[in-house]
């Protein structure tokens, strides 16, 4: 399955190969949008030639970046291919005259036609049915960059990582054995919390921020938002009380010092049962690469904290996808 | 003064003309970081040349970009000029053989000696002395970044910004004075909230920011975040019900169609009296060149809503300054 995928990142990638690109915007809304900070650390951390921004893509189009030309590729995501702001960004890019990449589920949607090349994922969290992790549209995204990195700049990046996308889902599993007690201990004080901050830093920041408003806010109406790390010292903190209540992601990056010095603080001023530390540290990652660790794990503790949210939903008798009460249920807002 | 403080920006730009740059990455902490994403707007939507990052100061040494090196510009800011973190990336920055600006109050400051340019400027919220709005960090930084555009893009943008400067504070004095009343008329219900959200899109994002975390979490102790104003549909809307408290800066930017939008749908499914709108269009900007007003009025509004935050934390009995329990108040966390 990693090969087949392979080989439709490669081909998108090689059909780039004419062009002249020095900037990638990365694309999309809410959790589509929040797999990008992943994929901008990635790029931050391995390429000398490649600037790059991540914006919400109607930021993007409004806010009509000099740099988005011919020199640039535009990365969009969205789940459906019906994202009425990432349709218009990927149209805006073109005419702008910038080569554009569509990731979507449905390769007849929309998004697929106004791009000039569409690269298909699959999700289990819209349907519930299991997926294999790495056609995930966040190993979709590292596996694009990976490809035009080494095309691009040499950097060998492809083999490692596709060795690694074939021990993801097994890896994801274990992550959910391994944590299922510790969230069953959590959920009941958890759920009767009305806010709940996530946070993290580096790769992992847009995993925290994919739970608090896509999950925490979107599905179960928690007061939350995502704090980094370094930033909680520079405000944040003050909320801290015994009564506070946060969800600590501690990657593998070089940003981890980061959230250790925030969860040092945040054990000592709070209330041990009122923070939820999941480290990725503690997460058995046999079968993925060392070098891909730090991008991979944060797709582990989001898929970790993605089923906490239904035990959440279950105690609060608030379902998840059903429960919303404007996404899809109204229109024209 | 604003003549004298051009001279200074002057002064640093030109011992720039013989370096190469390609990209400018803006590096703080906490307040000092949220003006940068002004400063990354303007640069977006004026430089053609310059490539651009916004990054918080630790996260940005962890995170080391393979881009940081001689053909970097880094430019920092720390009020106190003591920041841990943003002395830290100052000295990395200059480890890596990028050039350093450092943004302070005090030249003598560690900062100040960290940087290849310290560039000084003045603020009003730590010390309560009025100032003049053209010496605060703020304008300073745009008039950085617009000589820099100037000289070495060949815009024409020092001349205009430099006669809006000369108004800033006039339009700021009229601001508090057209705002009062409906801040009076809002504060006593803001008062009694446990949770305030903060909303804005565009070169206003970090005005929202800045006093979401800087401000209501850290001096007020509400449960507060930002929220982007279209990224608000993907997630954090669900939240909204009568009871949903959120503050909505309306900007003069190409993004403004965003706020437009989240105003609409806050009025409609939230209680008015708890959705206080900020719109940067009700406030007379005479002086003011049409080009910069877009990037000047989020300073207008956050220093109305720095008054606002007085009136709250007299109500709340609440001191600003003073009643914040870690910071500066406990060593070593």
């Amino acid at each position: 399955m990693t090969v087949a995928l392979n080989q439709e990142v490669q081909t998108a990638i090689s059909a780039l190969a004419g062009r002249d690109i020095s900037h990638i915007f990365l694309v999309g809304c809410g959790g589509s949008l929040s797999i990008m900070h992943a994929g901008k650390y990635f790029l931050d951390r391995h390429s000398g030639r490649l600037a790059c921004d991540v914006y919400n893509a109607d930021e993007f189009v409004c806010r009509d970046p000099i740099r988005l030309g011919p020199g640039a590729l535009v990365l969009l995501c969205s789940q459906t291919g019906a994202t009425v702001e990432t349709i218009r960004a990927a149209a805006h890019a073109r005419q702008r005259g910038a080569v554009t990449v569509g990731m979507t589920l449905d390769p007849s949607s929309p998004l697929a036609k106004s791009v000039n090349l569409a690269v298909p994922y699959e999700s289990s969290y819209a349907t519930g049915i299991p997926i294999d992790a790495a056609k995930s549209n966040y190993a979709v995204l590292l596996s694009l960059l990976a490809h035009l990195l080494e095309i691009r700049e040499g950097a060998k990046l492809i083999s490692p990582l596709s060795e690694s996308l074939k021990h993801l889902q097994t890896v994801i599993d274990q992550a959910h054995e391994s944590c299922s007690a510790k969230l069953t201990a959590y959920a009941p004080l958890f759920a009767r919390q009305r806010t709940i901050y996530t946070l993290a830093s580096g790769a992992a920041f847009g995993a925290a921020y994919a739970f608090a408003i896509c999950v925490l806010m979107e599905m179960q109406r928690y007061d939350s938002q995502a704090i980094h790390a370094d930033e909680f010292f520079h405000g944040p903190f003050e909320v801290v009380d015994k009564s506070a209540c946060f969800i600590v992601l501690d990657g593998l990056d070089e940003t981890r010092r980061l959230t250790a010095r925030a969860r040092a603080f945040l054990l000592k001023f709070g209330a041990p049962e009122n923070i939820l530390v999941l480290d990725a540290a503690d997460l058995d990652m046999t079968g993925l690469d060392e070098a891909f660790r730090p991008y991979l794990a944060p797709l582990a503790l989001f898929d970790v904290l993605w089923r906490f949210a239904y035990r959440l939903a279950d105690l609060r008798r608030q379902p998840m996808l059903e429960g919303r009460r404007y996404m899809k249920k109204i229109a024209n807002y």
